[in-house]
C-alpha cells in the first residue's frame, strides 16, 4: 500500500450524475488525476458545479489540505471517452439498466488498455452478469461505494465469476489510499455483504409490522438506540465476542426457529409500491414528509455521516488479526 | 411526562451487579431516591464503590450538575427488602434463573404496596412465564436496559400475557425523564425487537460465513462502515424512505428467497460454545484477544457509547408522527 503514487494513476469516470459526482471529489482527494466522462450532455453543464459543491463540503469538514481549484485542476469533464486511454481504473455509474451499461463498457474498451481495470457501481446487477459484456472480463469488478463517496469508510469489491484476482488486489490496495475499511469478495455474492444481511432485517421487521407485533417507529427506536450504540465500533461478530457467546447461543435455539422465512414480500411492501411511495424523494414514504421534512434529512444524512465517520477514525478497525474461528474451525 | 416528579418516586432495584449498579447510576441522576437491595452479601461490599464509578464516568460525561456526594445522598444499599416498602417502582437484575427470580418477587410482594409495579430486566425468560411467580401479575412488566445505562437512550418495556397496560404506559411517560427513547411492546415477543431483529442478522452473517461467501471481518467491517453511517440517525424503515422503495422491492423480490431460513444453529457457533469460548470474557472467541485488548474493547465500548449518546442527542427523534403506512395500511 504505502507504494502506491495516487498521483501517478489516473482514473476514469463513466456517469457523472450525484454519485459519479461524488466519488470524483473523493478520487481528488486522494490524489488522482480523474477523467470525467458525460454520457449525458445534460450532465456536462451540471457535473462541474456538484463536484465543486462536494468538495465544498469536504473543505468544511477539514478534509482538503490545499484550496478548491488546485483539486478542481486534477480533473476534466469531457463527453469525449477518448480521454480515458491514460486510465489504468475506470469506474462506471450510469442507470442501473444493463443494456445502457453494455454500451458504455463498448465504449470504454475501445479507448482503454488491456489491463485497464474497469469496474461497476452496480448493487442491482450481478457483476458476473455484466461481465459477459465485455471483451475481456478478466478486468471487470463490482466496486461499490456508500453515499457520500468521501464521507465513508465503506466499500465493497466484488469479483465476477471471470475476474481476475490481482485486480481485485490491486483495487482493494488503492481502496485504502481513498481511506476505505474495504471488504473483498471473491464470489459475486447477491446483494453482496450488508444489503444481504440488511434484507434478513427488513423481511424480519416487515414480519413483525405486519402481524402488529411491534410498529415501525418501535422497531426504528430500537435499532437506534440499541444497535446503534455499539454498530460502528464492533460489526455483528465482534459483538457477539462481546456478549460472550454461550449465553446468545441459548437464545439462538429459541429464536431462530421464530424468525421470518418467507421468499414473498409482504403486504406492506407491496402497498407502498403500488402507490409509488418512493420515500423522501416523493414525500410519500412509510412515515409522512413535508417539502421541509424531506430537507432536512438529507441534510441531517450529511452532517451525521460527517460526525460517524469522525467517530470511526477514533476508533480503527487496523487491518486486524486473522479470527481465531477462521484459523481453527473453518 | 412535564408533570412527573422523579424527586417523589422511589425506585427499588434488587441485584447489584453490574447492571444493577448501572441501573442506579442512571435512576440517581432522574433524580429518584433508590433503595438498592444485595441479595448477594458480597455485593453489599462493592455496590457502593461500583454506583461511585458508574457516577465519575458520568461526571466526566458532563452529565452531572451537582457533586457525586449528593447524589450518592439519594440512595440507601441494604440487604433488607423492607426498604421497599416506600418504592413506586422495583426493578428486578438478578441472575437469569427463573427460580432465584420467582424467590426474588415473593420476597419484594411481601414488602410494597399492591400497586407497585414490579419489572425484570430480563432478556432471556418470557414475561409472561415469570408473571407467573407473582401473587399480582397485572402489575409485572419486562424493562429491559442497555448498558451503560446512563449512557444508553434505549429501553423495551414489555407487557406479559397478563401485565396491566396502565402500568406500562407510567413507565414508558416516565422513562423519558429517564433520558430514554422507550420502545413498548404490548405483547410478550420473543427476543423483545432488537434482539429478535438482530438474530436475523445474526443467522444470515453466520451462514454466509460458513459457506465460506464472506469472512467474519468483512461482514463486520460492512456493518460498521455501512449500516453505521445511517443507523443512529434513521433506523431501518426511515433508511427505506431514504434510499426510495421501489428499487428494495426489486432487490427484496431477487434476494428474499436466498437467505438462511435454518432453524438450526451453525457449526461455527456450536464449535464456539463447545470450546467454552466467552469472547472477550475468557480472551476466547470469533476473534483472538489478549488481556490487554478485551480491556481496551471494555473501555473503547464506554467511550463509544458516550460519543454515540452525544452524537444522537444531535438528531433527536422527538415523538414522532405517526407513520402514514400504519394509518393508511394496517
Amino acid at each position: 500500500m504505502e507504494n502506491i503514487d495516487t498521483g501517478e494513476i489516473t482514473v476514469g469516470v463513466v456517469g457523472l450524475g450525484l454519485m459519479g459526482c461524488s466519488f470524483i471529489a473523493s478520487l481528488l482527494i486522494a490524489g488522482h488525476n480523474v477523467k470525467a466522462i458525460a454520457p449525458l450532455t445534460e450532465d456536462m453543464e451540471s457535473a462541474s458545479e456538484r463536484v465543486h459543491n462536494h468538495l465544498t463540503v469536504c473543505e468544511n469538514a477539514g478534509l482538503l489540505n490545499k484550496p478548491i481549484e488546485s483539486y478542481l485542476a486534477q480533473v476534466v469533464i469531457t463527453e469525449d471517452y477518448g480521454h480515458l486511454s491514460t486510465c489504468s481504473l475506470v469506474l462506471e455509474c450510469v442507470i442501473e439498466i444493463p443494456a445502457i451499461k453494455k454500451s458504455v463498457y463498448q465504449k470504454i474498451e475501445k479507448v482503454v488498455t488491456k489491463n485497464t481495470v474497469i469496474a461497476s457501481n452496480t448493487s442491482a446487477i450481478p457483476i458476473s452478469e455484466l461481465q459477459n459484456h465485455l471483451e475481456h472480463p478478466g478486468r471487470f469488478l463490482g466496486i461499490h461505494w456508500a453515499e457520500p463517496a468521501y464521507l465513508s469508510r465503506f466499500m465493497e469489491i466484488t469479483c465476477g465469476s471471470s475476474s481476475d484476482i490481482e485486480h481485485a488486489n490491486w483495487v482493494y490496495e488503492l481502496a485504502h489510499c481513498w481511506g476505505k475499511e474495504p471488504t473483498l469478495l471473491r464470489k459475486d455474492l447477491r446483494g453482496f455483504i450488508t444489503n444481504r444481511l440488511m434484507y434478513a432485517v427488513y423481511r424480519e421487521g416487515l414480519s413483525l409490522v405486519e402481524k402488529g407485533e411491534a410498529t415501525l417507529e418501535d422497531v426504528d427506536k430500537a435499532f437506534r438506540y440499541d444497535a446503534g450504540s455499539w454498530m460502528t465500533l464492533m460489526g455483528i461478530f465482534r459483538r457477539m465476542d462481546f456478549m460472550g457467546l454461550a449465553d446468545q447461543f441459548e437464545i439462538f435455539k429459541t429464536v431462530f426457529p421464530k424468525l421470518c422465512n418467507d421468499d414473498n414480500i409482504t403486504p406492506l411492501m407491496q402497498h407502498m409500491v403500488d402507490i409509488d411511495a418512493r420515500g423522501t424523494r416523493n414525500l410519500l414514504g412509510l412515515y409522512p414528509y413535508t417539502e421541509e421534512e424531506a430537507r432536512k434529512w438529507e441534510e441531517a444524512f450529511v452532517l451525521f455521516n460527517m460526525e460517524i465517520f469522525k467517530l470511526a477514525e477514533m476508533y480503527p478497525s487496523k487491518r486486524e488479526k486473522k479470527p481465531v474461528a477462521e484459523i481453527q474451525y473453518l
